[in-house]
């Protein structure tokens, strides 16, 4: 197969854009909302630093869908038209790559997400994928970073440390454990699991400030703080973890805290972390409920600044430096 | 430096969409055209496929830039908001980094475009850089590769098989030519040149079917009449080559022929070939004078199928099997 036969054969079937023209054209058009606004953003994750040589191909095109439908969500927009960049590894036979394809179309579907165009090469190193991904909000535009009010509520969705210590497991490398848990926590790292769709209504009806969680929850709510001019109180006991995580955490005893403070820094996450007024406290939960969005209320907007983790007595965990975010470092 | 600062240092300072919000946030504002309609192309070029590991940074953000502009161009379009996913290797130091942000920026207010997002990462392996373009297209839409009609005169803007026969100079494999010529050849594939921005308005206004020459001319056009079901003869006479091409074709004596199939095969031209009635052709030509359009008629459609290569004698010249485009072969 050549470049031709791959996007004709596996792409063009995946291409539900209207404007997608087949994925035979120089350029793709974009279908304009009716109503409201457009988004985009672009996520690329690249072999050995994003996922594992050895992860099944199946959950490499679905954490690459999930990690760009996390930020159109988190804006409060409707996942929608997607351009794919795939550059493939001389060495993986094409049986992997029919196989990418079909799982990264189940992916599309299942969020919502219209193939528009793309570009494929090879490589003789590892894989690199990137995906630029649209997305539709109402007429108020994508919800910012900025916009937090003090004595806003501050709500996340889902369970937040399973990406970070699903890594370690798929590593072999964490200890005290159950097999099965291991098993559960790698799968978590390798397919990331988003909140339903239907936090975008959520963000869009009732935040003040909204942020994706995945450089760790500590470093965006730190984002939000700075971006909006606030600070950030948010209360540990409250931090939504899995039972694989609350295990793991308790199992070390007098180290758990140390232990919730790498789950709550580590990243990876792939949820919403939002600020609404308190008076929609009510209305964020049955929304959020109605919607089949796991949601949990974790703190507080202050008139401070920075962000405060706190024991159920009111004092201050302590973030160590280095662990308020996921940074790749640049020499 | 670490992600967040490259971003806030390097990229920050270039982000001219109104909805950028300085790439402090989960995803960019794509500004809605007031008229007209928004197309996206993603290009994506990789180190030692299509540029090479020595060649100078600057160039090879230009290449990046340019490769996605012609094919905006190409379907009538302005460029606009893009989105730029960039894989740096680990060894190359962050004073190249510098370097290219500095070329992308330069080039991005050449052609009018305007960083929105992206994303950027490290590896382990060679240069990664992919961009998603969008361009803004009148009420028509894009004008696509279909519509070509018997009878249209078929155009071409700049001069064809400078990229294919600046990469074997770039690479030293280029005898019989002076090292002036080699030097300038060179620089033309490190640097593609495509046609004046205003070539969009010469597609928007007169062009049936439009197509961005990258695969090589023969099989670009080759795509229109396959998508159009027309047939094109192209003159071998009137193709547009540059002094060193004519040159480097003409030393051949009795394989010249054979050297210029292979400039009209070789690709990465980054050109405009176009489709215009007949009756438009000073129209064209005005409009194309006017814009800096460097352009030329080089044939006609037919009623027939498939693309045929003649001399001036009205003979058909043989393009061999396999040369109909550049493929990227796929295990």
């Amino acid at each position: 197969m050549d470049e031709f036969d791959i996007i004709r054969r596996l792409f063009a079937p995946l291409a539900r854009a209207p404007g997608a023209d087949g994925l035979r054209d120089d350029a793709a058009e974009i279908d304009l909302p009716d109503a409201g606004r457009l988004i985009a953003t672009t996520d690329a994750i690249v072999e050995g630093v994003h996922f594992l040589t050895e992860d099944p191909i199946e959950t490499v095109a679905r954490k690459l869908v999930r990690v760009n439908v996390s930020d159109v969500l988190a804006k409060g927009a409707a996942p929608d038209a997607a351009l794919l960049t795939l550059v493939w590894p001389e060495g993986r036979p094409v049986s992997e790559l029919e196989r990418f394809a079909a799982a990264f179309g189940e992916e599309c579907d299942l969020w919502g997400v219209k193939l528009a165009g793309g570009d494929t090469t090879r490589t003789a190193g590892p894989m690199v994928l990137s995906l630029t991904l649209c997305g539709v909000c109402g007429d108020r535009g994508p919800v910012r970073r900025s916009g937090a009010r003090p004595g806003d509520d501050v709500w996340v969705t889902g369970e937040i440390g399973d990406g970070w210590l699903g890594l370690q497991a798929a590593r072999g490398s964490l200890a005290g454990v159950s097999e099965a848990d291991a098993r559960a926590l790698a799968d978590r790292y390798r397919t990331p699991q988003p909140p339903s769709r239907c936090v975008a209504e959520v963000v869009a009806r009732f935040a003040s400030a909204s942020v994706d969680v995945s450089d760790g929850m500590i470093a965006d709510a730190g984002h939000v703080a700075a971006a909006s001019g606030v600070g950030i109180v948010l209360l540990a006991p409250e931090v939504p973890l899995s039972a694989p995580a609350r295990a793991w955490a308790a199992a070390a005893g007098a180290e758990a805290e140390a232990r919730l403070v790498q789950l709550v820094t580590g990243g990876d996450d792939y949820q919403t972390l939002f600020c609404a007024p308190r008076q929609a406290r009510d209305a964020v939960a049955a929304v959020a409920d109605a919607g089949g969005v796991k949601l949990r209320r974790i703190g507080s907007v202050t008139a401070g600044e920075g962000v405060e983790f706190q024991r159920a007595d009111g004092g201050r965990i302590e973030i160590g430096a280095g662990a308020g975010g996921w940074r790749h470092r640049w020499s």
